[in-house]
């Protein structure tokens, strides 16, 4: 679900000096398969077309740092912001942008819609960042909330229990949370130094200072905070997880070797997700271009031509503009079906040899090239 | 610090369904690095000498499933019970077991505090137990916290934010509890069917029914609970961590032996936990027991004898007294330092010939034997 036309931009705090990480680099800065973690967190919102700017805030010691990761890993629509001593005053900051000419060379387009989301919840998917903008739309603020997994308890002056709340009445209130401009804005604008120094959720500010009762949407467990040491030990097989859940077949329309494709996904459906899709590759078919920009790092093609390498050197070309191996390796099998009577292994063998040295070549830029030679009558 | 010789026992309600974690299989029964949670956590019960009994409250449907954990992974001090239809029910039923008859075939020995802690909690180290044990004692009841780690909000009945709570105020109620046994039972005694249907809180039922207002005591951030998938992800890795983050160097009490030991310490603990000690190995030590029922599972032993073999087999009969490579592999290095002034190369080959020969018989039982010969002038 996309939005309506508005304009849309995105704040992430990215400040924190991730003490409960018991670790000297900040959690968000922490590398998970090698790669920093606000990276990802980035990339989940650059690959959203409908949020027009990505506003990083980070402490002024870490701006050197991020600039780094923009540039390393390829990210667009991104600028960098100093943020201050507390999150509330990083949030404030990164908004100004949109409104106060000094804070920034340029001044962005003012958004409609602004979300807050941290830098270190890499999991969030483009359903409840949508449902949180289109609340926020109706309702001036919005928020994704989780249930307890603890109960929660108020302790009295002595260390012992006061008293338990009833865990079905509360929530946790999580990220990513958006609002109406104005309506932060002028939140951050009348909101009190205390406020600033001491208070933690965007959510109470639109509340308490300019009367929004923000709309809770419930999110799914991928929108946990990534906290301690053991949750960047999650992140890392979570994502090892993502990189083999899907692959995609890609096959000519030609029947018959649309037909290995289908029989293809028919086999392997049981143990990972497959789609397969039938194409014309010679016209430039944006259905690739879109298919490639997604979350998939596996591909099959199948094809019956002479010359299969054509069709794998577009693939690559695709693969590569889309900027999808700046994040993982992505692998590329290009089965070549030899269906014809007159069968020349020789002609087969010359064809392999071509894509094998194609693919060393390609593999510098991330891009893992398979090729394989079926010959059947 | 061992809480005052008193009977001490705990229960462990292990009847959840798993629904959070989005499987088939509760998350109790999951296995991580090839056995299931609740091994784990049994196991970090048991370690500790004090707790006399161990009672692991399971669905009845999962009964055979729990009796060949303890067979297989050789617990000890466990009793199995059937659980109730809710965590609080079962919970009760692990209570009765010490005070009704007809409960269990033999009554056991009622304790003056219980322990109550999740079997989705492996991690939980003596140094807690102890704390909420002693705490019970004095103040009848105890229980681990942790700070919240997201705001806590409360939504009114349209959907909306009603108010947040200040999270400075709160803290997340975790395990282990402990109770004094006549607190707790007679808490679960009066309580209402509501109570036992919609409540989740131990520490609620002791302040409501027996005014005892619990003391709290903060735990460390090990004392998480797996709930999620990503949770196994970290107890995986947290696991993995803890089996190659230490290792003891044994060496004889022979000074130049010792003096190898030291320097080894000294050139490994920038790397690693090392723990350097010098024994009599002919002698039944005692010390050498307390070492290997402990969470060490790596091993250098550096010894001159000419036959440094019966060493070897000595430390591997201890180990495996011990049980702890019932759990994970156990790594025992045997080196043989040879300084004698006329070095016979065919006795140092004849020896680890004989070496090699019992690690294959060891590594049946899960031991790994390596034998290293240096001889030097």
């Amino acid at each position: 679900a996309r939005p309506a036309v508005m304009p849309v931009a995105a704040v992430l705090p990215a400040g924190g000096s991730g003490e409960r990480l018991g670790g000297a680099t900040p959690k968000q800065f922490c590398a998970v398969q090698g790669r920093p973690l606000v990276s990802y967190t980035v990339r989940a919102m650059e690959r959203i077309s409908w949020i027009s700017d990505i506003i990083v805030v980070v402490s002024p010691e870490n701006v050197e740092t991020m600039k780094s990761i923009i540039e390393k890993y390829g990210h667009k629509r991104v600028m960098i912001v100093k943020g201050g001593i507390t999150r509330h005053r990083s949030i404030f900051n990164g908004l100004k942008v949109f409104a106060e000419r000094e804070s920034s060379n340029h001044l962005l387009q003012k958004p409609e819609v602004v979300i807050i989301h941290d830098a270190v919840r890499p999991f969030v998917e483009e359903d409840i960042l949508s449902k949180v903008v289109m609340a926020a739309k109706e309702h001036g603020a919005a928020g994704a909330i989780r249930p307890l997994v603890s109960t929660v308890i108020a302790s009295a002056a002595d260390g012992c229990l006061d008293h338990s709340l009833e865990r079905a009445k509360y929530r946790a209130s999580e990220m990513p949370q958006a609002f109406l401009f104005d309506i932060i804005y002028k939140a951050y604008q009348q909101c009190t130094d205390y406020d600033l120094d001491y208070g933690t959720e965007c959510l109470h500010l639109a509340l308490k200072y300019c009367k929004t009762n923000a709309k809770l949407v419930e999110g799914t467990a991928d929108l946990w905070k990534v906290t301690y040491k053991r949750d960047l030990y999650a992140a890392e097989l979570i994502i090892k997880d993502n990189l083999s859940q899907q692959v995609y077949v890609i096959t000519s329309v030609k029947e018959a070797v649309a037909q290995v494709g289908f029989f293809l996904q028919e086999s392997l459906k049981s143990q990972i997700k497959v789609e397969a899709v039938s194409m014309c590759l010679s016209k430039n078919d944006s259905h690739l271009e879109s298919i490639f920009s997604g979350q998939c790092y596996n591909f099959v093609c199948v094809n019956d031509k002479e010359y299969a390498i054509q069709d794998t050197e577009q693939l690559v070309d695709v693969l590569e503009k889309s900027d999808i191996s700046l994040l993982y390796p992505v692998v590329l099998i290009s089965v070549h079906l030899d269906v014809s009577e007159n069968i020349s292994f020789s002609i087969g063998m010359e064809e392999l040899t071509r894509i094998k040295k194609f693919a060393r070549e390609v593999k510098k830029k991330n891009i893992l090239v398979y090729g394989l030679l079926i010959q059947y009558k």
